[in-house]
């Protein structure tokens, strides 16, 4: 039997999304719902998929189905196809599973050709409408489906107006628009080479063709990728029956949302366009009237149209946006579907249907999306105060958040200017770990150079501070202390604003309002956590970060990374004297000034976290890292050493690697320097030592990176447990630790069962993990990745979304192994991935006990985690 | 029941090797044997094991089985521990699984003390023997058991000759030697801080316990790791009664072997030592006589031992290595093993067994060590040459072979004095791509810096070149054209002579002489060949390579690194060019001057390997590696390609990487520059019509590197296919040809049943395959590996011998994918593992199709190949 890719809307309802596109299934439920509908087919996504195995081509099979189908809509309709007497008019529309707005491309009027136009302009005794369809139509068509730019139409359209002595489209008559549609069809010709199809049926399949190639073009596609979109899934196709909305003052054209999509109150919300078709809307040439237009108008079809929509939000349990025609005076529902809303309006639309009795708790946690709250966890502009804001220029959002302040250029200014009372922006060419504490005192960063991922963006997201990266108009001059975007220039001092969720960088000061965590966020993720079971732990460096993260829910330290806590200007000094120590008694003596500084930073964590599970890792990057590199410095940081030039030059060109990601790192270097891992040891279990003492129960988990086999976590794990037994032992007290491991190096993944004798927790860095897993250095992948998206190589950033098939194989064979060994082993993700919603879902899929993240990101996993929990549990 | 861990010599036998030891087992036969073997008992190697889980401690279970056996032993020998009419002396020597030459301390003459030396001395009659016995006896006892160093009781030696104005031992008295033995103890008081254990019970325990230790110091875990013997198998002790050599003119001692060791002919060879303990042997203070001088001393024990020689190598089918003493007399066999022998011995000795009817083919395949064959194949210096050569220093033996010729400088000088006919060696401070050439030209390569795995040694051996690397000592003056040793200057055209084998630089030309891949060589291989079913490949990248490696009985090329084919002066231009392309336009322009280069080799190496398979590999490397990073090179490159500096050097800048292993390299070029697949793809193609055409059939292999998602390999995969078939097509010709890619991520692993749906072969490339499933860069890992060995974290080089627990896990597993997917998928590794035998018969193992490795490995592959199946066979 063959298998069946096209469905009457009569035939579906909406537990078929999968197959028929949530616009398909969602006219089909309407047509069940006994809706007023344009009735017509859908053609599934399976067709779609078929398209692409079949090489980009519409199979016989397929489009058989198509033509019965038409024949069937004509039986339904009573219009036919080219009809000379009742002719059938279509719509083709695509319709994905997931709602992709604006993506993918539409037809209307389908089914005109030049006998058909003189029916219609004489059946309507609208000779002018019936001529402007036919000419949108072959316009839209050669756009859509042949690719003729849009243009060459315009300038015929153009030309024709010179020709007339008018200005306005409307004032072309009925003559006019039939010429023009003579021209388009040359126009056609010309530009592809056959004449413009004039039988319907062939108008069609090129149609859906066109649908089934919009699935793959470059929007569509980076569209996927930042909404988490298989590519896979295939697009469905809408083939529906076309009412006019500009037949006349009778007729009209609108949209409208159930509750206001900004701010979720409950209330109709829509605009309405008298006689005029959707693209009108869209185009944005006239300007739409409130639905409360409608009424006055309309008074029974707005009366049928409120009914409408309250049975819809009430069948869906949701809040509709819904799109809708009247010809005539008669009402046709075109689309439905759950609207698209601000965070806001998500969290109070979530926690208003549960009060109405309309969702469960349960139900409301899968309506708001984990993403959208970060906006609502950082300061932001005042809508009316942006009104009236200048534009300076825009950059990259490399961290959310609204930011006010003077304009500083170095570290140390910007440190200065704050200690005075100042708030602060930094401004940087780009920024280097020498900048931390500049950027841990200003109230925004903005910088030249650098993206997403630029030293700049990361370290802002991590301190959840507003951060503009890569803007490319602003000249910085750090030494003479001014930018200039243009002919303006902004000296030190000079105030200007960030609004780090756009890019957007704003001349002076732009009012701003703080984050309210209260309220319906705070109903809400109560709910979150009343229901989830995976634990939300965080990352944390410092005691500010932690703390933040607290406030945020965050139920322990996932990673804390402790060569973090050696950037500060008064610290590094003594970490270079480590490194260049020459032998173990020299290091010895630098690491017992380091000591006092980790120790007093860890009991800080300790107590921000109050009892909550704090994970340390080890000193993990190569050594390097925090040595300088050009001469200039070099010779100053030997003066200060006592260190010849050529003797720390010497030393420092030692330190350089190849590979750096793949070299003296990790759990090596505590393998090379066990003294370092003493050290740490020491102050951790001293720490823990104090803190227990001040009632704030401690159990440090020590945690060993980029282990790859059992002897190197064997072999430092004896380092920490003769270290930690001894001091434990000469305080005399009852003090726990844990040692465990990152799981980030594949070896170890595959090896996880010989691992886990020796580790009493796992922790997965699937950054490093994914690095070595796709062989693949993510400082490096920039260059290349945007080829990778653009032939569809990779659907998304590996880096950002955890790759399930090949890492996430990995990660699952390490849980499994891991808990043969030891089946109450801790297990839990602290890569970047760690906050990413549908890593999340997987994390929790396969047992993980936490997910571990930025402290901005510990709202999204929890409601993640949530969501992961009901979806399971509705299975 | 508790575990046995203790046996008789009676309870053992030759097939218990694994608990007994090598020795313990053969000293065991030859009891089983009846031969004259001085009793005793071994202690297993699972109690060398159990030492060390225990934490390094001979735990009760244990102890007390050796007090059993000691009372069994008594009752055996009639002699008691510390008994005062018939005192018990033992040897205490290790014995593990494989032999160990000289790498485990042996303690001689246990169970004396003061009550005991006198009994001893008065029974013997002979006072002085009794007391030499008694000081060396606790000065062993001190060095090995508590390492107390050997010249604190030289000093008490000499400083007592010197009081007694003699300058030999043996002219010291009984009288002062029992002087000796009291200052001895002495000195043990008061290095130790205890006094010397008299009791004989306690000395047994403490030396079987240095036994125990000795299995991990230093030099044995290098041993090991040179002859990949895993640290998990322990030793055994061997405890047996003391026979003594040294008793006067009919006592004495030796060692002999049935064959000789150096040529492998067929007569006992030997050495023996008149009235001397086994330690006069090796100590080598008096010289020995050849074994036939006990033929005239002693008729009779000589026609013994000839006659249990003969028994031994009869029984265990081998050339035998022994050790006896004779007491008084009487002749006592101390141990037999496997005799070590050159490579030609070994070979001769294999083929003679089997012509003498001791040894089925298949049994001699087992008799040398695969890696022994190296030597064979390149040419040596004469044995006479070698006594009279001047040695200059020694290096790193970084590639093996003998060279001969002028000292050049650089590398286009030796190109010049090799095309006037000179023979050349080429020495640099170390070499980089640029020296191809000049290392091509050369006889042999001398570099300062670099060790095994520097570019001259790794480039070297892939030539079969003759290399000396990290020649420290000499002083490399490459502008002024000379280099010096100390206060020797050698001069361009000066003649030095490189012995790679053993990285020994002679001064002046030493003869050589050729390799001889006939005789008992060709006999040999031709038998390995019957056997094995995996095939050997070769990895070749140049018509001259291909040729060597075909002489060598390659089957095929596994790898062809196409970029190796622009290393030359005259190549690298137009690669350059094509690098610093500006769009795809120039891109083309500088590829179609590549294409006829390519294409020209890649028919040399179909006509070389005539008819066999050739792996193509596409374009691999970073680009970076092909251009110039110091400013004045790019200046002259900037120059040669018409661009300015700037730009040129921004190119250059813009290449550079933070992680050239996991950046833009491999298919990731193929696909931002498919113009380049393209290229390739042509020259594969259009070679391959060509040399079918002359009548040797090809069946290209091309094969797509670095890939991590089946996307990558499809699209590369189009592009290949479109060209291939098109030229096919247009030739009008029936070629075929197989589209495959390296498993060298570990994504593509274990991905491997996706990605078997577009590779019609899998080459395993475990270079990088263990690059990434360590997190290890190969390039900077020498800077810590060797911390790993010390702290034995890893046993041996995963670059060299490949870690089948980890790596190896990975490769089974995508065999078993791939399979899953395409039954009959081609399934090879070109990784250099390739080359070594433990991995050949990993591969074998797994069910690959072949190895592949450089062209001097291919006999040693061939070997390893046929001892793995002949092992299975014998499961």
């Amino acid at each position: 039997m063959s298998k069946k890719y096209v469905y009457l809307f009569s035939e579906g309802d909406a537990s078929m999304r999968n197959t028929l596109g949530g616009k398909g299934a969602n006219l089909a439920e309407m047509t069940k719902l006994g809706m007023p509908v344009p009735q017509g087919f859908t053609i599934s996504t399976e067709a779609c998929t078929q398209y692409y195995e079949d090489g980009e081509k519409i199979n016989d099979e397929i489009q058989a189905q198509i033509m019965e189908y038409i024949t069937k809509m004509e039986e339904i309709t009573g219009k036919k196809f080219g009809d000379t007497e009742n002719p059938l008019l279509v719509s083709v529309r695509s319709g994905a599973r997931a709602s992709m707005p604006g993506m993918m491309d539409t037809i209307l009027n389908l089914g005109l050709n030049e006998t058909v136009v003189e029916v219609m302009a004489k059946k309507s005794g609208n000779p002018r409408w019936a001529y402007d369809c036919y000419r949108r139509f072959i316009q839209m068509y050669s756009d859509v489906v042949m690719e003729v730019g849009k243009k060459y139409f315009e300038e015929l359209i153009d030309k024709m107006k010179d020709e007339k002595g008018v200005t306005q489209d409307t004032e072309l008559t009925a003559e006019d628009l039939k010429t023009l549609a003579e021209q388009f069809k040359s126009e056609y010709k010309d530009k592809v080479g056959t004449e413009f199809p004039s039988d319907p049926k062939d108008q069609l399949m090129g149609a859906v063709k066109a649908v089934f190639r919009s699935w793959n073009n470059p929007r569509a596609i980076v569209y996927r990728r930042m909404n988490d979109i298989p590519g896979s899934w295939g697009t469905a196709v809408n083939v529906q029956m076309m009412a006019f909305g500009n037949l006349g003052d009778t007729s009209g054209t609108g949209v409208a949302f159930t509750r206001d999509p900004a701010t979720g109150a409950k209330n109709l919300y829509g605009e309405y366009l008298i006689n005029a078709q959707g693209e009108d809307v869209v185009a944005g040439v006239r300007t739409p009237s409130p639905i409360s237009q409608l009424e006055q108008d309309m008074p029974e079809v707005y009366k049928q149209f409120v009914d409408i929509a309250k049975r819809l939000e009430d069948h869906y349990h949701d809040m509709q946006d819904m799109e809708y025609t009247i010809e005539d005076g008669k009402l046709y529902m075109l689309q439905t579907r759950n609207g698209k809303r601000t965070a806001a309006a998500a969290l109070k639309i979530a926690v208003d249907l549960v009060a109405e009795g309309q969702l469960t708790k349960e139900e409301a946690l899968l309506k708001v999306e984990p993403k959208q709250l970060d906006s609502l966890l950082h300061p932001t502009f005042k809508a009316d105060a942006l009104k009236s804001a200048e534009v300076l220029t825009k950059g990259i959002d490399a961290s959310p958040g609204a930011a006010v302040g003077a304009a500083y250029f170095t570290a140390d200014e910007a440190v200065a200017a704050a200690q005075s009372g100042k708030k602060v922006i930094l401004v940087r060419q780009e920024t280097s770990p020498e900048d931390i504490e500049g950027m841990d005192a200003a109230e925004g960063i903005l910088t030249a150079r650098g993206g997403k991922t630029s030293h700049a963006a990361v370290v802002a997201r991590g301190m959840g501070k507003c951060c503009v990266s890569g803007c490319k108009e602003i000249k910085v001059n750090e030494d003479a202390k001014y930018f200039t975007v243009g002919d303006k220039k902004f000296n030190e001092g000079d105030v200007i604003s960030l609004d780090g969720s756009t890019g957007v960088v704003y001349v002076g000061a732009v009012e701003t309002q703080e984050a309210d965590l209260s309220g319906d966020f705070e109903t809400f993720m109560g709910w979150a956590d009343e229901v989830r079971t995976l634990k939300v732990r965080t990352n944390a460096d410092t005691p500010r970060d932690a703390k933040q993260a607290a406030a945020f829910g965050a139920e322990g330290i996932g990673l804390c990374r402790t060569e973090h806590m050696f950037f500060e200007e008064s610290r590094i000094k003594a970490f270079r004297e480590m490194i260049v120590s020459k032998d173990v008694e020299q290091r010895e003596k630098a690491l017992a000034k380091i000591l006092p500084m980790q120790q007093g930073d860890f009991e800080e964590l300790y107590r921000a976290l109050e009892g909550y599970p704090v994970v340390i890792r080890f000193l993990d990057p190569p050594l390097h890292e925090f040595v300088p590199h050009e001469d200039e410095d070099i010779a100053e940081l030997a003066k200060e050493m006592g260190m010849s030039f050529d003797e720390l030059k010497t030393k420092v060109e030692d330190l350089a690697e190849f590979n750096p990601m793949l070299g003296h790192r990790g759990c090596r270097l505590a393998v090379t320097y066990p003294e370092i891992a003493k050290m740490q040891t020491t102050a951790v279990i001293q720490a823990a030592i104090k803190v227990s003492k001040e009632g704030t129960p401690v159990t440090p988990e020590i945690m060993i990176p980029l282990v790859g086999h059992i002897e190197e976590l064997k072999y430092v794990k004896k380092v920490v447990t003769e270290t930690a037994d001894k001091i434990i032992a000469d305080a005399g007290v009852d003090m726990k630790y844990q040692v465990g491991t990152m799981i980030e190096i594949p070896r170890a993944a595959l090896l996880a069962d010989e691992i886990a004798k020796e580790a009493e927790f796992f922790s997965f860095g699937t950054n490093d993990l994914t690095q070595m897993t796709f062989g693949l250095s993510r400082d490096d992948a920039g260059k290349f990745l945007d080829d990778y998206y653009a032939k569809k190589i990779y659907e998304s950033d590996p880096f950002a979304k955890l790759d399930q098939e090949g890492v996430g194989k990995l990660v699952k064979m390490a849980v499994e192994l891991g808990k043969q060994t030891r089946p109450d082993i801790t297990l839990g993700i602290c890569g970047e991935h760690g906050g990413d919603p549908s890593t999340v879902e997987f994390c929790h899929r396969i047992g993980l006990n936490y997910v571990s993240c930025s402290p901005f990101r510990v709202p999204i996993a929890r409601l993640a985690a949530a969501q992961a929990k009901v979806k399971e549990l509705q299975k």
